[in-house]
């Protein structure tokens, strides 16, 4: 841990990247690196949390991003209950905070919220006492999944400064993007994303940001590169003609690695889309660490439920 | 605990507090005492039962109920799993009977089943060898919250003998309005129902229960208001012409409130419509014990999984 | 355990009994065996796999075996998720893998999977370097119902060899049939199938299997009837004329136990459709061992489970 680090962790609540200092990113990743070998042992718990309790309050279904929590939770020997509802019973912003009030009282030190509406997790966060960690807001932030993509970087690289990053898709759309965004330009990592001009945001370039159209001219010598899922379930917006035209020109093939430096590595979030975003053999070759960052997740939200519930 | 009170739990079941005692009700209420504080620790964990097997058999969606005796059972170190079925394939009370012995069969020590069939605890309590917990049949008992709301009644004024208190609302349909008005009863609190004529059920008299239609005449000199959530859901069977005129009659409002006596409370079980039978205002206020039912609500469970499980 | 049985255990996944030697099944209900008497006691609870993770994959819903499943992990004090998805979302085997891979890269020892295709259990076997232990794949196999139901024969009879068995039904379509067929043989028992032409399939004659088309003459002399269930919902495929018909010709009545040995057994796999394949009074008659088949599943899976982790 750098010297600069804090001592220990003050804040409660997890709600995005956005907000947190290099530090603070840094401290997160170094407290889940102190608990990634508990993924490895035979017996792979730590009675750390043990007796507290985190609510998984899901109204978007995400069985990985659920399991991974649970997984998490488990492992640190807490208490993981379900609270997922259909986001029809809770459509008024209101109701969810009372459902919020509703699962606090029941005594519980954690709620990890997934919500449709960007915001969700902000909100909560100032009508509970107990934590809040996001696990993806709308189209706003997914930090754990930005902290799992740093820490896969790091892990590789032994460093995140000085990196090239391209990532590759619907940035507009993505909290996966955004949040890396906020967490790869603080640990200065140097960032160019590439899309089709209405899935790239305005004004990125402020972030230091380099915005790219063509896929081949981005990866030119990039070390990294994040391809995001393509959202085929909300393209009734038609930001794209066809999902074969798209493939044709964001699509990630072997030829299209060959492009970035010997050693890059391909990242996606997760479930990819074979074929669409990414060609299968690259999903499957030597440079993906898709697996990885599945791996680094659970360990990643380890030290999330560790640090967030005040035992660290 | 009163010295007339049983030495120990002998009742293997509880089906509705319809047959309980009043010292019965007491030893509950007593027994969840010894564990609400345990909700507060940040080990919110005690080993009375550990090793023995809860399962939650809900036939009826209820997230909030479900959690609540999921939580209870955690805390006591008891392993819960969850054995849910839509309604539609049980829709014969046969078929819920080989459910249940099935359940039983599979090593288990507490069924906690809710059911929209009235009686279909009392089915299974015949049936099975284990305990059964009625968490709600149909129209007739959910004998959990009417403790529930005992214990938060007794916590802020330190009995409930005496007290005068109004349930408001859909009475006739009301498996909460039911518990509570055995309950309050037995342990002599001056019980009043309001509402519009269709929601009242004739032969209330006999319980020694005053029957109101007025709500502002009902509420004169209270010292418990209990609201009843008007079941929109259920409103095909047009008991009131508009939500809208239920809510002028029978909507608790600020001004309202103040007919009660001062430093009444104010109860509803959850989930709230806000606007319809509470004004926001109210259910935010000092008044307003909503939360504190559903944090008595876990210790209440854990009483009774306590001394249903027999380990009493 | 016979002198020639192997010493430990060398298996790594369940994916089927016509794998599996004479001995290694014999293995397996030894083990099956040690574990039956946890689920008697007050704590049922032994600490054997004490920080192995069980991944409960279900694409098919089966609340029943799912829940046997999670009572035997938890019983071996192993943590279990659910990783449910709908089937629609994995239609495709690649997105099978991708998703087992996903679950193995989570930290995990043991994937039990259900899956609408046969086949899918070897396919994941071959994808990811855990256990896999196949709860039903398509109409192929049905490993741990079929020793369950071997389990319990033993348990009434002291043994399986000789013993003259009648399986009843949809042979064709019956990953439990086919389990049990594979098992019985090997174990030395004089196996028997019947129902009507469209349910059965060629060639069973060559496992040694004797195929009768009518239910009196397969009874004679048996001393266990295993019936099937009559898939209802599958019934669109027309296999019989009517429900009525299938019960008359096919259905198990108390007279046609009679005409089985004294003492003969009837066993179900669950859950039985009353007055269909059998009728109320043969269900919950003494020669029922119906409920012993749902108690005996739970402790072989606690076998599988022990044996599967490696722990044995």
């Amino acid at each position: 841990m750098p010297t600069e680090s804090p001592p220990t962790w003050t804040r409660k609540h997890l709600l995005g990247l956005d907000e947190l200092s290099a530090d603070e990113l840094r401290f997160i990743l170094d407290t889940a690196d102190s608990f990634k070998e508990v993924s490895t042992r035979s017996v792979k718990k730590v009675p750390a949390l043990r007796g507290r309790v985190v609510v998984n309050a899901f109204w978007e279904d995400s069985t990985r991003t659920r399991v991974s929590f649970q997984l998490a939770a488990q492992r640190l020997s807490a208490d993981i209950v379900d609270f997922s509802e259909k986001s029809s019973s809770v459509s008024k912003g209101e109701t969810l905070i009372d459902t919020a009030r509703n699962i606090e009282a029941m005594g519980v030190d954690v709620i990890v919220i997934r919500h449709p509406a960007a915001g969700a997790a902000h909100l909560l966060s100032r009508t509970v006492k107990c934590s809040v960690v996001n696990a993806g807001d709308g189209a706003h932030e997914h930090p754990t999944q930005g902290l799992l993509d740093l820490y896969t970087i790091r892990e590789r690289f032994g460093r995140v400064e000085g990196l090239k990053v391209a990532i590759v898709g619907d940035i507009s759309n993505s909290r996966v993007a955004r949040s890396n965004l906020f967490a790869l330009t603080k640990l200065g990592a140097e960032v160019r994303v590439v899309g089709p001009p209405t899935m790239i945001p305005c004004q990125l370039e402020r972030m230091g940001v380099k915005v790219f159209f063509d896929l081949d001219e981005a990866l030119q010598d990039t070390q990294v590169i994040m391809m995001l899922r393509l959202q085929l379930e909300r393209q009734g917006r038609a930001l794209f003609p066809t999902i074969r035209e798209y493939a044709r020109l964001y699509g990630l093939t072997a030829e299209r690695v060959k492009l970035a430096q010997p050693g890059a590595i391909v990242m996606h979030p997760g479930p990819i889309n074979r074929g669409v975003e990414i060609a299968p053999e690259v999903a499957d070759s030597i440079s993906s660490v898709i697996l990885d960052q599945v791996a680094n997740g659970v360990a990643v939200r380890m030290g999330i439920l560790y640090l967030m519930s005040g035992a660290g």
